[in-house]
């Protein structure tokens, strides 16, 4: 297969830190896109997959899968993008396009498994894909996203797999008026969704353990914000809230939130804690509450999100910085130390 | 309040065992109900509640909340009910009655809390309320349920706690044609949920760590049984079940069983295990899995339950003992030794 060298960063260990390197991305086919990408945003799941906390890493990795660019070039068979336009890819590039899951929009669960925009076994040049750490980016049309013209473009990358993450389980569990939603967790997925929770109509709590963030909640759009070391405040919600948002990635007590659910309401876990969550028996039976799981959406739901949070103003509470900062950031993303989302400007990666 | 004795089987402490006792039944008042208890099964909830497991057990304790009879008294103002009448008493005798939970028919999560039929605080003659291990029983009008006329009335007495908690869940989420249920463990609660299942028109696949029950759960309607050890049919499973419920009281792993669901499948856990159950992330995130509870329903729906077991000729598996045999049912109970309820015949207590 025909393919060109771009310039992208990545790392061939988990030991190293990520440096420029040279990549093959393929000439385009009758039904690619090309896109020259502007803006990626870091994710959480960038940093465990470079240092292969969950196993399975094909080194060298180039991270990076909240892309934002313009197209520079379209297939003979293209049909909804052409030159010029603001484009974007998330999470996914390919699944199989024919299983029932496929045919519901629910990419992420296809049957024959999905194709990853880094770290997926690539199914044309072989080797892993290699993601928006780079210049440019090229994946079949249907898993390319219209990218609306945020007057902050850099500022919406993060939407891409943040703001589709607690946008999903949002409307799945159907926020909106009359709604008491909680947010447990302020960070890149939190503070999105406490704006998205909002622009949705819902009523809005946030949970933080951090004294810190309590107001920065308010200043986000939260109605109340609560710390959750504060016994007196957390038992006034007893069974109050129709379901909560828990964005979490470490072990944390699960059942205090269980408590908070009304009857029918369910914590939908959206975090990646690397322990097991304990579960106790009765804060689940009493009130039929659940715990459930929500990951990124399919392709037709991320432009829904994307065209839902334009319209609505959202992007993420973003630093900006060049891709040569990439290790230090990765390091302040590690203690939490950005408010609320790195993204990387491409244009400081030369051609 | 006007009083008389009856006479009861109970024990003053959760180390002694049970024995005759004299307690005290309020005299029927105008929205009364007065039964005389003609058969009471044997839950494993008594059991808990006489050895203290989960505390706060009031001695002495009367156990008992699966009863059938025949109405000896009404009050006054009592419209559904006349002397003579086949009648059922299950786990909840009194709730506010105006929450927006009881106006739901949820009454076993009245914003008030409720009062159980036995071990509760009895708000009319003080102590506890005592249960059916007992020659009578008296509540309000709107907690009896109409028994409709069994062949075997002993063993449809235990459908008024294990098959409200089985039905009820499989009712929420949608038993019936086209969906498979998959059913964690064949014991008192697993084994209707199979008859339950089969009658609602599910496909039912029961799950069981001994190999004795393989056959069984097949005598009893299930589609599929599978060993849970047998890696290669638990295999084969993956991604395949609607939901999934939950009857083990034990601490398992439930990870194993979340993997077997489809996209928006639940495993709802009916059994109360004392110790927390864990849950991997990865297992609830992909498919948008949950791992719900589930107890028993509220009146409306638990006469719906009956009126159902009828029309589909389902009973429990049952043994009939006298009052005098209860201790050693326990005991058995204890070690699983019930095919698969314990139902006593109260005509073996005296007046």
């Amino acid at each position: 297969m025909n393919t060109k060298q771009v310039k992208a960063f990545g790392t061939t260990g988990a030991a190293e830190p990520l440096h420029e390197m040279n990549i093959n991305r393929r000439i385009v086919k009758a039904h690619d896109v090309e896109m020259e990408i502007l803006y990626c945003g870091i994710c959480h799941s960038d940093l465990h997959q470079i240092k292969n906390d969950f196993g399975g890493t094909m080194f060298p990795i180039v991270p990076g899968h909240e892309m934002v660019g313009r197209v520079i070039a379209v297939g003979a068979h293209v049909k909804n993008f052409k030159e010029g336009d603001l484009a974007a890819v998330g999470c996914i590039v390919e699944s199989c396009g024919h299983c029932e899951y496929c045919n519901d929009g629910l990419e992420p669960f296809c049957e024959e498994g999905v194709t990853y925009s880094f770290n997926s076994p690539d199914k044309l040049l072989g080797g892993a894909t290699y993601g928006g750490f780079s210049k440019t980016y090229v994946c079949e049309e249907k898993y390319v996203l219209h990218m609306p013209a945020f007057n902050d473009l850099a500022a919406a990358a993060p939407l891409l797999c943040a703001g589709i993450t607690v946008y999903s389980p949002l409307k799945h569990w159907q926020a909106g008026p009359g709604k008491k939603v909680g947010i447990l967790g302020i960070g890149g997925l939190g503070h999105l969704a406490i704006k998205i929770a909002k622009a949705m109509g819902a009523h809005v709590t946030v949970f933080t353990t951090s004294a810190s963030k309590v107001e920065d909640a308010k200043r986000l759009g939260a109605d109340e914000s609560v710390l959750s070391s504060d016994a007196e405040k957390m038992s006034r919600l007893n069974r109050q809230l129709h379901f909560i948002i828990d964005t979490v990635s470490a072990k944390h007590d699960v059942n205090t939130y269980l408590n908070l659910l009304r009857h029918d309401g369910t914590v939908v876990l959206v975090g990646l804690p690397p322990e097991p969550l304990e579960i106790g028996a009765f804060n689940v039976v009493m009130g039929r509450r659940s715990f459930a799981g929500s990951n990124i959406g399919g392709i037709a739901e991320t432009q829904e999100m994307l065209d839902f949070c334009f319209q609505h103003n959202i992007t993420a509470d973003s630093e900006v910085i060049a891709i040569q900062e990439v290790n230090e950031a990765f390091e302040r993303l590690e203690r939490g130390d950005v408010k609320y989302r790195f993204v990387i400007d491409m244009a400081s990666l030369a051609n």
